[in-house]
Protein backbone atom coordinates (compact mmCIF):
# COMPACT_ATOMS: atom_id res chain seq x y z
CA UNK A 1 0.00 0.00 0.00
CA UNK A 2 1.27 3.24 -0.71
CA UNK A 3 -1.56 5.30 0.44
CA UNK A 4 -1.43 8.98 1.45
CA UNK A 5 -2.67 10.41 4.94
CA UNK A 6 -2.69 13.66 6.41
CA UNK A 7 -2.39 13.70 9.94
CA UNK A 8 -2.65 16.63 12.18
CA UNK A 9 0.00 17.47 14.34
CA UNK A 10 0.61 19.83 17.09
CA UNK A 11 3.40 18.40 18.60
CA UNK A 12 1.78 16.82 21.49
CA UNK A 13 1.60 13.40 22.73
CA UNK A 14 -1.37 12.58 21.48
CA UNK A 15 -0.77 13.76 17.60
CA UNK A 16 2.54 12.71 17.72
CA UNK A 17 0.78 8.86 18.82
CA UNK A 18 -1.45 9.12 16.04
CA UNK A 19 1.33 9.94 13.32
CA UNK A 20 3.20 6.55 14.52
CA UNK A 21 -0.07 4.50 14.04
CA UNK A 22 -0.81 6.26 10.47
CA UNK A 23 2.44 5.17 9.90
CA UNK A 24 2.62 1.27 11.32
CA UNK A 25 -0.43 1.28 8.87
CA UNK A 26 1.44 1.96 5.59
CA UNK A 27 0.34 5.12 4.63
CA UNK A 28 2.84 7.95 2.99
CA UNK A 29 2.65 10.63 5.72
CA UNK A 30 1.38 14.55 4.99
CA UNK A 31 1.79 16.02 8.56
CA UNK A 32 -0.22 19.56 8.99
CA UNK A 33 0.65 21.89 11.83
CA UNK A 34 -0.81 25.68 12.46
CA UNK A 35 0.81 28.64 13.81
CA UNK A 36 -2.65 30.01 15.24
CA UNK A 37 -1.70 32.48 17.49
CA UNK A 38 -0.32 30.27 20.75
CA UNK A 39 0.46 30.65 23.70
CA UNK A 40 4.28 29.68 23.26
CA UNK A 41 6.14 28.16 20.02
CA UNK A 42 7.33 25.30 21.22
CA UNK A 43 5.03 22.76 20.66
CA UNK A 44 5.33 23.75 16.64
CA UNK A 45 9.39 23.33 17.26
CA UNK A 46 8.77 19.87 18.41
CA UNK A 47 5.91 19.21 15.28
CA UNK A 48 8.89 20.05 13.35
CA UNK A 49 11.57 18.11 15.28
CA UNK A 50 9.14 14.72 15.32
CA UNK A 51 8.18 15.70 11.37
CA UNK A 52 11.86 15.24 10.36
CA UNK A 53 12.08 11.74 12.99
CA UNK A 54 9.35 9.90 10.73
CA UNK A 55 10.33 11.40 7.66
CA UNK A 56 7.48 12.45 6.78
CA UNK A 57 6.86 12.50 2.75
CA UNK A 58 5.68 16.97 3.85
CA UNK A 59 4.97 18.70 6.49
CA UNK A 60 2.88 21.63 6.01
CA UNK A 61 2.93 24.37 8.85
CA UNK A 62 -0.03 26.95 7.74
CA UNK A 63 -0.20 30.35 9.79
CA UNK A 64 -4.03 31.43 11.01
CA UNK A 65 -4.22 34.14 13.50
CA UNK A 66 -7.28 32.59 15.60
CA UNK A 67 -6.42 35.31 18.51
CA UNK A 68 -8.81 37.69 16.16
CA UNK A 69 -11.34 35.49 17.19
CA UNK A 70 -10.62 35.45 20.86
CA UNK A 71 -12.54 33.45 23.24
CA UNK A 72 -10.14 31.06 24.73
CA UNK A 73 -7.14 30.83 27.59
CA UNK A 74 -4.52 29.34 24.64
CA UNK A 75 -4.73 32.17 22.66
CA UNK A 76 -5.17 34.80 25.05
CA UNK A 77 -3.54 36.07 28.37
CA UNK A 78 -6.14 34.88 30.49
CA UNK A 79 -4.73 32.33 33.03
CA UNK A 80 -4.27 28.62 32.29
CA UNK A 81 -5.84 26.55 35.19
CA UNK A 82 -3.73 24.77 37.73
CA UNK A 83 -3.78 21.90 39.89
CA UNK A 84 -7.26 20.88 39.25
CA UNK A 85 -8.61 17.34 40.32
CA UNK A 86 -9.95 15.24 37.79
CA UNK A 87 -13.15 16.04 38.55
CA UNK A 88 -12.72 19.55 38.36
CA UNK A 89 -11.68 19.07 35.10
CA UNK A 90 -14.44 17.20 33.76
CA UNK A 91 -16.78 19.15 35.02
CA UNK A 92 -16.94 21.91 32.71
CA UNK A 93 -15.98 22.53 29.09
CA UNK A 94 -12.40 24.16 30.25
CA UNK A 95 -11.65 27.83 29.14
CA UNK A 96 -8.58 26.27 27.44
CA UNK A 97 -11.32 25.37 24.98
CA UNK A 98 -10.41 27.44 21.03
CA UNK A 99 -13.90 27.79 19.77
CA UNK A 100 -14.26 25.73 16.37
CA UNK A 101 -10.57 25.07 16.78
CA UNK A 102 -10.82 21.58 15.13
CA UNK A 103 -13.08 22.44 12.98
CA UNK A 104 -11.42 24.71 11.38
CA UNK A 105 -8.12 22.32 11.96
CA UNK A 106 -10.08 19.75 9.90
CA UNK A 107 -11.36 21.90 7.32
CA UNK A 108 -7.63 22.87 6.39
CA UNK A 109 -6.57 19.28 6.30
CA UNK A 110 -9.71 18.47 4.16
CA UNK A 111 -8.30 21.08 1.60
CA UNK A 112 -4.77 20.07 2.15
CA UNK A 113 -6.18 16.40 1.28
CA UNK A 114 -7.81 17.15 -1.52
CA UNK A 115 -5.30 18.68 -3.26
CA UNK A 116 -2.85 15.81 -2.62
CA UNK A 117 -5.52 12.80 -3.28
CA UNK A 118 -5.63 11.82 0.02
CA UNK A 119 -8.52 9.95 1.47
CA UNK A 120 -7.39 9.43 4.92
CA UNK A 121 -7.52 12.32 7.58
CA UNK A 122 -5.83 11.69 10.93
CA UNK A 123 -6.27 13.52 14.14
CA UNK A 124 -5.92 12.88 17.90
CA UNK A 125 -9.18 13.58 19.55
CA UNK A 126 -10.13 11.49 22.59
CA UNK A 127 -13.15 11.96 24.21
CA UNK A 128 -12.54 9.60 27.31
CA UNK A 129 -10.09 10.91 29.33
CA UNK A 130 -10.64 14.85 28.89
CA UNK A 131 -14.31 14.91 27.61
CA UNK A 132 -14.85 18.64 28.11
CA UNK A 133 -13.98 19.65 24.32
CA UNK A 134 -16.88 19.38 22.12
CA UNK A 135 -15.19 19.06 19.28
CA UNK A 136 -13.45 15.83 20.21
CA UNK A 137 -16.59 13.72 20.80
CA UNK A 138 -17.60 10.55 18.16
CA UNK A 139 -20.68 12.73 16.66
CA UNK A 140 -19.00 15.52 16.21
CA UNK A 141 -16.60 13.36 13.98
CA UNK A 142 -19.37 11.22 11.94
CA UNK A 143 -20.72 15.03 11.37
CA UNK A 144 -17.25 16.27 9.99
CA UNK A 145 -16.61 13.11 7.84
CA UNK A 146 -20.54 13.60 6.32
CA UNK A 147 -19.71 17.13 5.65
CA UNK A 148 -16.28 16.52 3.97
CA UNK A 149 -17.72 14.04 1.28
CA UNK A 150 -20.35 17.06 0.56
CA UNK A 151 -17.65 19.77 0.64
CA UNK A 152 -15.37 19.02 -1.54
CA UNK A 153 -15.20 18.39 -5.62
CA UNK A 154 -13.30 15.24 -5.22
CA UNK A 155 -16.52 13.84 -2.06
CA UNK A 156 -18.84 14.58 -4.91
CA UNK A 157 -17.39 13.22 -8.03
CA UNK A 158 -16.54 10.18 -6.07
CA UNK A 159 -12.83 10.57 -6.50
CA UNK A 160 -12.38 10.13 -2.96
CA UNK A 161 -14.49 8.92 -0.17
CA UNK A 162 -13.00 10.87 2.59
CA UNK A 163 -12.32 8.99 5.94
CA UNK A 164 -11.08 10.66 9.64
CA UNK A 165 -9.83 8.20 11.80
CA UNK A 166 -9.46 9.02 15.21
CA UNK A 167 -7.15 5.79 16.62
CA UNK A 168 -7.23 7.32 20.02
CA UNK A 169 -10.74 8.51 20.36
CA UNK A 170 -11.33 5.50 23.22
CA UNK A 171 -7.82 5.34 24.87
CA UNK A 172 -7.08 6.24 28.23
CA UNK A 173 -3.60 8.56 28.34
CA UNK A 174 -2.36 5.16 29.61
CA UNK A 175 -3.29 3.19 26.98
CA UNK A 176 -2.12 6.32 24.64
CA UNK A 177 1.29 5.91 25.69
CA UNK A 178 1.47 2.19 25.69
CA UNK A 179 0.69 1.98 21.95
CA UNK A 180 2.93 5.08 21.55
CA UNK A 181 6.05 2.75 23.48
CA UNK A 182 4.96 -0.53 21.46
CA UNK A 183 5.37 1.66 18.06
CA UNK A 184 8.92 2.63 19.50
CA UNK A 185 7.49 6.78 19.97
CA UNK A 186 10.08 8.78 21.21
CA UNK A 187 7.78 10.71 23.87
CA UNK A 188 11.34 12.75 24.73
CA UNK A 189 10.14 15.20 21.60
CA UNK A 190 6.71 16.08 22.23
CA UNK A 191 5.31 18.77 24.48
CA UNK A 192 1.65 18.81 26.10
CA UNK A 193 2.19 21.61 28.42
CA UNK A 194 -0.25 24.66 28.21
CA UNK A 195 1.90 26.70 30.02
CA UNK A 196 5.49 25.76 30.01
CA UNK A 197 8.29 28.20 31.89
CA UNK A 198 10.95 30.61 29.88
CA UNK A 199 13.17 27.79 29.26
CA UNK A 200 10.52 26.11 27.87
CA UNK A 201 10.19 23.65 30.75
CA UNK A 202 6.21 21.70 31.46
CA UNK A 203 4.81 23.21 34.54
CA UNK A 204 3.22 20.05 35.45
CA UNK A 205 0.61 21.77 37.04
CA UNK A 206 -1.82 22.35 34.25
CA UNK A 207 -4.69 19.65 33.36
CA UNK A 208 -2.85 18.72 30.18
CA UNK A 209 0.51 18.21 32.49
CA UNK A 210 -1.65 16.35 34.76
CA UNK A 211 -3.55 13.95 32.41
CA UNK A 212 0.21 13.17 30.36
CA UNK A 213 1.93 12.40 34.00
CA UNK A 214 -1.30 10.07 35.29
CA UNK A 215 -0.34 8.28 32.36
CA UNK A 216 3.27 7.48 32.51
CA UNK A 217 2.22 6.59 36.44
CA UNK A 218 -0.25 4.34 35.55
CA UNK A 219 2.09 2.42 33.26
CA UNK A 220 4.74 2.47 35.57
CA UNK A 221 6.86 4.12 32.99
CA UNK A 222 7.95 7.74 32.99
CA UNK A 223 7.99 10.59 31.51
CA UNK A 224 11.32 11.34 29.71
CA UNK A 225 10.50 15.21 29.25
CA UNK A 226 11.66 17.48 31.83
CA UNK A 227 9.21 19.36 34.37
CA UNK A 228 10.13 22.68 36.09
CA UNK B 1 -34.79 42.62 18.11
CA UNK B 2 -30.88 42.91 18.42
CA UNK B 3 -29.53 40.00 17.67
CA UNK B 4 -26.24 39.78 16.15
CA UNK B 5 -25.38 38.11 13.16
CA UNK B 6 -22.11 37.24 11.57
CA UNK B 7 -21.84 37.76 7.43
CA UNK B 8 -19.24 36.52 5.00
CA UNK B 9 -17.93 39.48 3.07
CA UNK B 10 -16.06 38.94 0.17
CA UNK B 11 -16.71 42.27 -1.31
CA UNK B 12 -18.76 40.79 -4.19
CA UNK B 13 -22.04 41.35 -5.41
CA UNK B 14 -23.30 38.27 -3.33
CA UNK B 15 -21.80 38.83 -0.31
CA UNK B 16 -22.75 42.54 -0.04
CA UNK B 17 -26.65 41.85 -0.81
CA UNK B 18 -26.65 39.69 1.87
CA UNK B 19 -25.34 42.18 4.12
CA UNK B 20 -27.81 44.09 3.12
CA UNK B 21 -30.22 41.57 3.76
CA UNK B 22 -29.26 40.81 7.18
CA UNK B 23 -29.13 44.61 7.87
CA UNK B 24 -32.55 44.82 6.25
CA UNK B 25 -33.60 42.07 9.03
CA UNK B 26 -32.61 43.57 11.72
CA UNK B 27 -29.48 41.96 12.93
CA UNK B 28 -26.56 43.86 14.02
CA UNK B 29 -23.90 43.25 11.87
CA UNK B 30 -20.57 41.03 12.36
CA UNK B 31 -18.66 41.27 9.23
CA UNK B 32 -15.96 38.51 8.54
CA UNK B 33 -13.62 38.91 5.97
CA UNK B 34 -10.59 37.06 4.63
CA UNK B 35 -6.76 37.67 3.41
CA UNK B 36 -6.50 33.82 2.27
CA UNK B 37 -3.52 34.47 -0.64
CA UNK B 38 -6.14 35.82 -3.40
CA UNK B 39 -4.66 36.83 -6.64
CA UNK B 40 -5.16 40.56 -5.87
CA UNK B 41 -6.18 42.21 -2.74
CA UNK B 42 -8.94 44.86 -4.43
CA UNK B 43 -12.08 42.53 -2.99
CA UNK B 44 -10.88 43.30 0.22
CA UNK B 45 -10.64 46.71 0.37
CA UNK B 46 -14.01 46.83 -1.67
CA UNK B 47 -14.86 44.97 1.35
CA UNK B 48 -13.37 47.67 4.38
CA UNK B 49 -15.50 50.76 2.31
CA UNK B 50 -18.58 48.25 2.05
CA UNK B 51 -18.13 47.34 5.56
CA UNK B 52 -17.60 51.00 6.40
CA UNK B 53 -20.77 52.08 4.78
CA UNK B 54 -22.94 49.54 6.34
CA UNK B 55 -22.14 50.60 9.53
CA UNK B 56 -21.18 47.32 10.89
CA UNK B 57 -20.45 46.68 14.51
CA UNK B 58 -17.28 45.18 13.68
CA UNK B 59 -15.12 44.07 10.64
CA UNK B 60 -12.83 41.42 11.31
CA UNK B 61 -10.08 40.72 8.67
CA UNK B 62 -8.30 37.17 9.04
CA UNK B 63 -4.84 35.83 7.62
CA UNK B 64 -5.11 32.53 6.38
CA UNK B 65 -2.73 31.36 3.97
CA UNK B 66 -4.74 29.16 1.62
CA UNK B 67 -1.86 29.30 -0.99
CA UNK B 68 0.39 27.07 1.39
CA UNK B 69 -2.96 24.17 -0.17
CA UNK B 70 -2.73 24.90 -3.09
CA UNK B 71 -4.84 23.21 -5.97
CA UNK B 72 -6.82 26.69 -7.76
CA UNK B 73 -6.15 28.80 -9.98
CA UNK B 74 -7.63 31.28 -7.20
CA UNK B 75 -4.40 31.54 -5.69
CA UNK B 76 -1.64 30.23 -7.51
CA UNK B 77 -0.59 31.80 -11.17
CA UNK B 78 -3.10 29.26 -13.05
CA UNK B 79 -4.56 31.46 -15.57
CA UNK B 80 -8.35 31.90 -14.90
CA UNK B 81 -10.22 31.23 -18.07
CA UNK B 82 -12.09 33.71 -20.01
CA UNK B 83 -15.01 34.08 -22.88
CA UNK B 84 -16.40 30.43 -21.60
CA UNK B 85 -20.05 29.74 -22.51
CA UNK B 86 -23.02 29.43 -19.84
CA UNK B 87 -23.11 25.91 -21.26
CA UNK B 88 -18.88 25.32 -20.71
CA UNK B 89 -19.59 27.23 -16.80
CA UNK B 90 -22.09 24.30 -16.04
CA UNK B 91 -19.79 21.25 -17.38
CA UNK B 92 -17.45 20.78 -14.95
CA UNK B 93 -16.49 22.06 -11.20
CA UNK B 94 -14.47 24.85 -12.20
CA UNK B 95 -10.46 25.52 -11.55
CA UNK B 96 -11.20 28.50 -9.62
CA UNK B 97 -12.57 26.09 -6.97
CA UNK B 98 -10.85 26.54 -3.73
CA UNK B 99 -10.20 23.47 -1.88
CA UNK B 100 -12.26 23.09 1.12
CA UNK B 101 -12.79 27.03 1.02
CA UNK B 102 -16.28 27.40 2.56
CA UNK B 103 -15.72 24.81 5.22
CA UNK B 104 -12.80 26.99 6.44
CA UNK B 105 -14.44 30.30 6.25
CA UNK B 106 -17.82 28.99 7.62
CA UNK B 107 -15.47 27.16 10.54
CA UNK B 108 -13.79 30.47 11.41
CA UNK B 109 -17.47 32.14 11.40
CA UNK B 110 -18.94 29.51 13.57
CA UNK B 111 -15.70 30.31 16.13
CA UNK B 112 -16.35 33.72 15.74
CA UNK B 113 -20.25 33.49 16.23
CA UNK B 114 -19.65 31.29 19.54
CA UNK B 115 -17.10 34.27 20.75
CA UNK B 116 -19.56 36.73 20.13
CA UNK B 117 -22.96 34.99 21.13
CA UNK B 118 -24.45 34.96 17.92
CA UNK B 119 -26.63 32.32 16.79
CA UNK B 120 -26.94 33.13 13.28
CA UNK B 121 -24.08 33.42 10.00
CA UNK B 122 -25.01 34.57 6.59
CA UNK B 123 -23.13 33.36 3.46
CA UNK B 124 -23.59 34.29 0.14
CA UNK B 125 -23.59 31.02 -1.23
CA UNK B 126 -25.36 30.20 -4.92
CA UNK B 127 -26.88 26.77 -6.12
CA UNK B 128 -28.31 28.00 -9.56
CA UNK B 129 -26.40 30.13 -11.54
CA UNK B 130 -23.07 28.42 -10.80
CA UNK B 131 -23.56 25.23 -9.66
CA UNK B 132 -19.76 23.91 -9.65
CA UNK B 133 -18.80 24.49 -6.54
CA UNK B 134 -19.77 21.58 -4.09
CA UNK B 135 -19.80 23.93 -1.02
CA UNK B 136 -22.52 26.26 -2.59
CA UNK B 137 -25.41 23.35 -2.48
CA UNK B 138 -28.20 23.44 0.17
CA UNK B 139 -26.98 19.42 0.90
CA UNK B 140 -23.69 20.86 2.01
CA UNK B 141 -25.08 23.63 3.78
CA UNK B 142 -27.43 21.48 5.79
CA UNK B 143 -24.09 19.38 6.61
CA UNK B 144 -22.71 22.38 8.26
CA UNK B 145 -25.09 23.86 10.41
CA UNK B 146 -25.80 20.07 11.77
CA UNK B 147 -21.95 19.89 12.17
CA UNK B 148 -21.75 24.09 14.25
CA UNK B 149 -24.61 22.92 16.71
CA UNK B 150 -21.85 19.55 17.39
CA UNK B 151 -18.65 21.02 17.06
CA UNK B 152 -19.04 23.88 20.01
CA UNK B 153 -19.35 24.88 23.48
CA UNK B 154 -22.49 26.93 22.95
CA UNK B 155 -24.40 24.53 20.47
CA UNK B 156 -23.68 21.21 22.94
CA UNK B 157 -24.91 23.58 26.31
CA UNK B 158 -27.97 24.94 24.11
CA UNK B 159 -26.80 28.50 24.33
CA UNK B 160 -27.13 28.85 20.73
CA UNK B 161 -28.77 27.23 18.39
CA UNK B 162 -26.74 28.21 15.10
CA UNK B 163 -28.31 29.03 11.77
CA UNK B 164 -26.61 28.82 8.61
CA UNK B 165 -28.76 31.60 6.17
CA UNK B 166 -28.26 31.80 2.40
CA UNK B 167 -30.61 34.02 1.75
CA UNK B 168 -29.21 34.26 -2.09
CA UNK B 169 -29.13 30.04 -2.47
CA UNK B 170 -32.02 29.82 -4.73
CA UNK B 171 -31.82 32.78 -6.64
CA UNK B 172 -30.28 33.69 -10.37
CA UNK B 173 -27.92 36.43 -10.28
CA UNK B 174 -30.53 38.40 -11.96
CA UNK B 175 -32.77 37.93 -8.95
CA UNK B 176 -29.63 38.75 -6.35
CA UNK B 177 -29.04 42.23 -7.95
CA UNK B 178 -32.91 43.41 -7.97
CA UNK B 179 -33.17 42.18 -4.30
CA UNK B 180 -29.97 44.48 -3.47
CA UNK B 181 -31.21 47.23 -5.79
CA UNK B 182 -34.30 47.34 -3.61
CA UNK B 183 -32.83 47.67 -0.81
CA UNK B 184 -30.82 50.61 -1.74
CA UNK B 185 -27.36 48.67 -2.01
CA UNK B 186 -24.58 50.58 -4.07
CA UNK B 187 -23.31 48.10 -6.42
CA UNK B 188 -20.44 50.35 -7.36
CA UNK B 189 -18.18 49.25 -4.08
CA UNK B 190 -18.58 45.48 -5.02
CA UNK B 191 -15.96 43.61 -7.26
CA UNK B 192 -16.11 40.39 -8.67
CA UNK B 193 -13.25 40.12 -10.96
CA UNK B 194 -11.34 37.02 -10.61
CA UNK B 195 -9.02 39.05 -12.65
CA UNK B 196 -8.71 42.52 -12.76
CA UNK B 197 -5.98 44.40 -14.51
CA UNK B 198 -3.53 46.18 -12.97
CA UNK B 199 -5.50 49.64 -12.59
CA UNK B 200 -7.90 46.80 -10.34
CA UNK B 201 -10.75 47.65 -13.66
CA UNK B 202 -12.72 43.95 -14.24
CA UNK B 203 -11.79 42.01 -17.12
CA UNK B 204 -15.55 41.42 -18.16
CA UNK B 205 -14.07 38.09 -19.55
CA UNK B 206 -13.90 35.98 -16.93
CA UNK B 207 -16.88 33.51 -15.52
CA UNK B 208 -18.03 35.70 -12.35
CA UNK B 209 -17.92 39.19 -14.58
CA UNK B 210 -19.78 37.36 -17.10
CA UNK B 211 -22.14 36.12 -14.78
CA UNK B 212 -22.77 39.75 -13.19
CA UNK B 213 -23.28 41.23 -16.39
CA UNK B 214 -25.88 39.00 -17.95
CA UNK B 215 -27.49 39.53 -14.37
CA UNK B 216 -27.92 43.55 -14.45
CA UNK B 217 -28.68 43.32 -18.71
CA UNK B 218 -31.33 40.98 -17.51
CA UNK B 219 -33.14 43.52 -15.57
CA UNK B 220 -32.69 46.27 -17.52
CA UNK B 221 -30.21 47.64 -15.43
CA UNK B 222 -26.41 49.03 -16.40
CA UNK B 223 -23.42 47.83 -13.84
CA UNK B 224 -22.48 50.60 -12.02
CA UNK B 225 -18.71 49.67 -12.30
CA UNK B 226 -15.67 49.75 -14.76
CA UNK B 227 -14.51 47.58 -17.30
CA UNK B 228 -11.46 47.53 -18.74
Amino acid sequence: MNKKAVILLSGGLDSTTVLGIAKSEGFTLYALSFCYGQRHDIELKQAEKIALRFDVAEHAIINIDLRRIGGSALTSDVSVPKNRSLGEMEENIPITYVPARNTVFLSLALGWAEVLGAADIFIGVNALDYSGYPDCRPEYIAAFENLANLATSAGVENRLKFSIHTPLINLTKAQIIEKGLALGIDYSLTHSCYDPNREGLACGKCDSCQLRLKGFQEIGSIDPIKYE
